[in-house]
């Protein structure tokens, strides 16, 4: 099977207010595999230390970035563009979920398009002039008790979305299995030493006078096995409790 | 249809070290909807300006926040606990996505449990004794280019997932809950009842000799809490463990 690249995708910071916010999606970028930075007329202009000090391993990002006067300029190779506003506004553009979004210019992206995910100025995001600038607009769906997300929080969550879909596209071209499915679980104890932990506990507790009203002594033994079974013991752990249970008889 | 209530969710931040990030995980909280902050052993000291000057929004619940001396205290009214980490350590937990943390979570939640979200020290994290607490570790998937994500972040992207749990399910009325799992018969004991057992357990292991190699007491604990956790056992089921160790002991 043909290797297909991961989609080419840039992140277009728009008139950026604070430096801290660019170090911070910078970071964020390289959390998620995106490389690619441009930013159009940032406020407190470039370069800047603060942006360095909060870019935590980001930093090649940082001084890879290409600065615009323009948006136009800093979108003019791309094809497909996802903008990101806070709430719906009266614009004739789709808007949809960060996931459908990421869907979609995924889509584009593999078939050798290039892709730019825009986000605008802390304090009243993008334009209606920008946003036509937009393929699709992406709403993050936010709590009615603080609607407003910080810059690099937005993009955090779009970035995760992506890095979603590559792994999930990789996993598909190599029919592998995906890579959060239950690792680490531990090898089960297999059924018959559950009842060999059982055999030896139960005549202790006979002994012991455990089962004080004999008429409920099944209900309480399928009480104890269920319980063994949901915890999904290993070995190692069925052989704690035969050590436990040797310490006490 | 009866009208089932969001999940009860809190977040833990455990012995965080910039308040700043303490102050952007409130405001990252209230954009996706979870009110309960407890903070373990911060750092800087509370209550903390530097902190309110970065939850834009999010002051209420840096107001509401209850600070712990220990993580035992902070946790132990919950019944589910989701653990934070960057990398999936050689442990007996289960390590998956934060989506499918927060879907098993929020099962659990339906059915009345209470959900703990717990995220570690931004240097290191959380120690692997602290991971012993929880019932899964939920580790975001990054690129080889960063693994290091800030500790807001992190959280927003789990805070995310649990908005977008909350919404599906809102917009799904007639999907109820299903059961988390089949053997799940009753609602999972809070830790403190855990907690109990284990203190209880303890002393008369130890007058038993039980602990044979004094230095691998802390480690054989872990292993005891781990398996308790695990089992996701009811009241019930506990009273039943109080039982047979008073009949043995």
């Amino acid at each position: 099977m043909e290797k297909i690249e991961p989609p080419h995708v840039a992140v277009i910071l728009v008139a950026p207010q604070m430096s801290e916010n660019i170090g911070a999606a910078a970071r964020v970028m390289s959390n998620f595999g995106i490389r690619s930075l441009r930013i159009v007329n940032p406020r407190d202009g470039w370069p800047s230390d603060k942006a360095v000090q909060l870019a935590a391993h980001g930093e090649f990002i940082l001084k890879e970035a290409i600065i615009y006067n323009e948006l136009n300029a800093a979108i003019e190779d791309l094809t497909f563009i996802i903008a990101t506003t806070a709430t719906s506004r009266n614009l004739n553009k789709e808007v949809i979920s960060p996931r459908k979004a990421i869907e979609i210019a995924c889509l584009q992206a593999s078939q050798g398009n290039r892709v730019g995910i825009m986000l605008g100025r802390e304090s009243t995001g993008l334009t209606n002039n920008e946003l036509e600038y937009a393929d699709v607009i992406a709403t993050i769906p936010t709590s009615s008790l603080n609607r407003s997300l910080n810059l690099a929080q937005a993009l955090a969550i779009i970035a995760y979305e992506y890095m979603l879909h590559v792994i999930q596209h990789e996993n598909n071209e190599k029919d592998k299995y995906l890579p959060y499915a239950e690792l680490n679980s531990g090898a089960i104890a297999p059924r018959r030493e559950i009842k060999s932990f059982l055999d030896r506990l139960v005549p202790i507790l006979e002994r012991e006078r455990f089962f004080s009203i004999p008429q409920k002594r099944d209900q309480m033994l399928n009480k104890l096995r269920t319980m063994l079974i949901k915890a999904k013991l290993s070995s190692s752990e069925l052989r704690i409790l035969h050590g436990i249970l040797r310490a006490l008889s």
